[in-house]
């Protein structure tokens, strides 16, 4: 069953009229097109009973198509209303609306109260829950996705450890790996790439600037790229010549509370068992106050999506889910070291889709 | 007066009990903060007659501080509901709230359905207009601002032609621009940043690629920062190597219809006719087809905003109103060429923020 087929199921259950789906990351989960409209009115309509269609700028209709997505596409121009042509498009399938399921966590007001207008004794529902309760869970297809961008993260942080050397700034390694990456055909990162080095791998906020490589540094990376839609998220931290043994332990300490968290992983199993398992590796090595943030977030067309993987999240895992799991330890007077791997959630345990290795890299200086 | 005043005295006009801001750019025009919140909630409510106050994550309330913001800043956890802490906060003001202002165009149906059963009987009105209003026209701060991030667009473009040699491709062009950027100390990049070469001059979709720089190609680079949070935005197209006569006139072309818009500028002048003026210089030298998009668009702590420069909008220009000026002739046959400043309505005229040569720039081999 495909995505839009699941909606109109959905439809049908609920004896709902028509889906309109607002959120630009949800229009690319049901219809395969991607766009970023800002002001302008972007949708799906989907019906209980006749064909959908795409709701974008004109310019756009092209790109619609282009994508395989076969059904109606209608354009609107910055010149005309675009619920007109929406209402249009309504009226040529003949249906009757007498209700509508939207996002009420993503519509406007502003857009809200015009299809309150123009869809007179109409009700509202809420489609937030059922499309959350479909993008938990990835298909096939999906993890094929993940896989390759979680492929393409391994190897950004390969190319970061290659780029290192004494006297280089980290806005020099972080462009050296942007460059690469686009060469591989990423168009966008997932999100700002982070190279942090020495002190500034402590700090939380950090920003990567003119900081040069020293011997005895920790270099932090963590980075990502969108494949296909689907977003990679890794973190990896290495060191620039021979660590201290505080660094050693610190090192150690955040790998064996990630694997603890991953060796867990599994269908049913609550989220927050794995936060607490990993959390109870690090307090128990004395490094508590410095474990700062939740252990990880789900992964998929967004970069942080649901679930989050809290200590107080009792939702439980199910095979399909893909998520984070970055515990770190942020030392101000040692060192700071977060390791992350994005997992999967098999029939019986978990897939862990970046592979780089996980043993301390010792890079020479 | 500033902007929180403006707030304030529009509130007592209205009188209107509270207005809720929660735009991230409006959230940074009126109190200085900046934050991506994602799902979380973050806000600035101001009362006709009581101290405002920020909401925000718990963890960035030490941020919200160290922007020079001298009033409340309550944080919320993720664990707990920010509605509770918003109601908290209102009650320690001992205020009595009937109406609350709100951003309809970006308020969600959620966070407004849940406002309703917390402000029961309550009036909720439109902020929409006063804000737009009131962000269309910079002040003199902000004006120093958009002068400095031009400025550096300016620099952007100079490093771009420096880069600029045979067999380089257009994503090495591309990376060392941002990396001098970053070096300059600026963190974001308005947009993605263009450089396309040849053919892909005439493409309005093109993407920075693998393509090389050959003698014969026109290089177009549309580029902006963010400095201080506001955007500039330009666009310059050189030669590499002696252009052909067709080259040289489609450039020559774009040139006077660019140099026509910006010497209507002044107060008093209608957006369309500034978007008429160049068309027509484009049209009558027989390139009207290959003019597909607007003339420009405003230009402030967004990179694009009100007002849009189109051959229909009768907006009327005011003194502090910024926009780009950015006419483009894309012939498949020939080339591409667009030039784009950012301009200020003055009192009596205009100011061109970017200071870059529009005479055609012609890079030897």
């Amino acid at each position: 069953m495909t995505k839009l087929q699941e909606i109109q199921k959905y439809l049908q259950e609920q004896n709902t009229d028509a889906a309109f789906i607002t959120t630009p990351d949800n229009v690319f989960y049901i219809s395969g097109f991607r766009s970023e409209p800002h002001e302008r009115l972007l949708g799906v309509m989907v019906f209980k009973e006749a064909e959908p269609f795409v709701i974008c700028p004109l310019m756009e209709v092209p790109d619609v198509q282009a994508t395989g997505w076969a059904y109606g596409a209608v354009g609107h121009e910055d010149t005309e209303d675009a619920w007109d042509v929406v209402i249009k498009a309504i009226q040529r399938r003949d249906v009757t609306i007498n209700s509508i399921a939207i996002e009420k966590s993503h519509l406007t007001v502003e857009r809200f109260e015009r299809m309150e207008e123009l869809f007179e004794n109409t009700t509202f529902t809420n489609l937030d829950h059922q499309l959350n309760r479909m993008r938990v869970i990835k298909d096939e297809d999906e993890l094929i996705h993940l896989r390759k961008a979680a492929e393409l993260a391994d190897y950004a942080i390969e190319v970061g450890c290659r780029e290192i050397a004494e006297g280089k700034t980290e806005l020099e390694i972080l462009t050296a790996i942007e460059l690469e990456m686009k060469k591989k055909g990423v168009h966008k990162m997932s999100f700002d790439t982070m190279v942090l080095s020495g002190p500034k791998t402590a700090s939380p906020h950090g920003v990567p600037g003119d900081r040069k490589i020293q011997k005895g540094d920790f270099i932090l990376f963590d980075l990502g790229v969108i494949y296909n839609g689907y977003c990679s998220d890794i973190t990896r931290t290495v060191a620039f010549g021979e660590p201290t043994e505080a660094q050693r332990i610190i090192y150690e300490t955040v790998k064996e509370a990630e694997q603890t968290a991953v060796d867990l992983v599994r269908p049913g199993v609550m989220a927050k068992e794995l936060d607490q398992a990993a959390r109870d590796v690090i307090t128990e090595a004395g490094y508590g106050e410095y474990f700062t943030h939740r252990l990880g977030h789900g992964l998929g067309i967004s970069v942080h999506e649901f679930p989050s993987i809290t200590g107080t999240n009792e939702f439980v895992l199910e095979e399909g889910m893909v998520f984070t799991i970055e515990p770190g330890i942020y030392d101000p007077k040692v060192t700071g070291v977060r390791i992350e791997d994005d997992v999967a959630v098999t029939a019986d345990g978990v897939e862990i889709l970046t592979k780089l290795p996980k043993e301390l890299q010792i890079i020479e200086p």
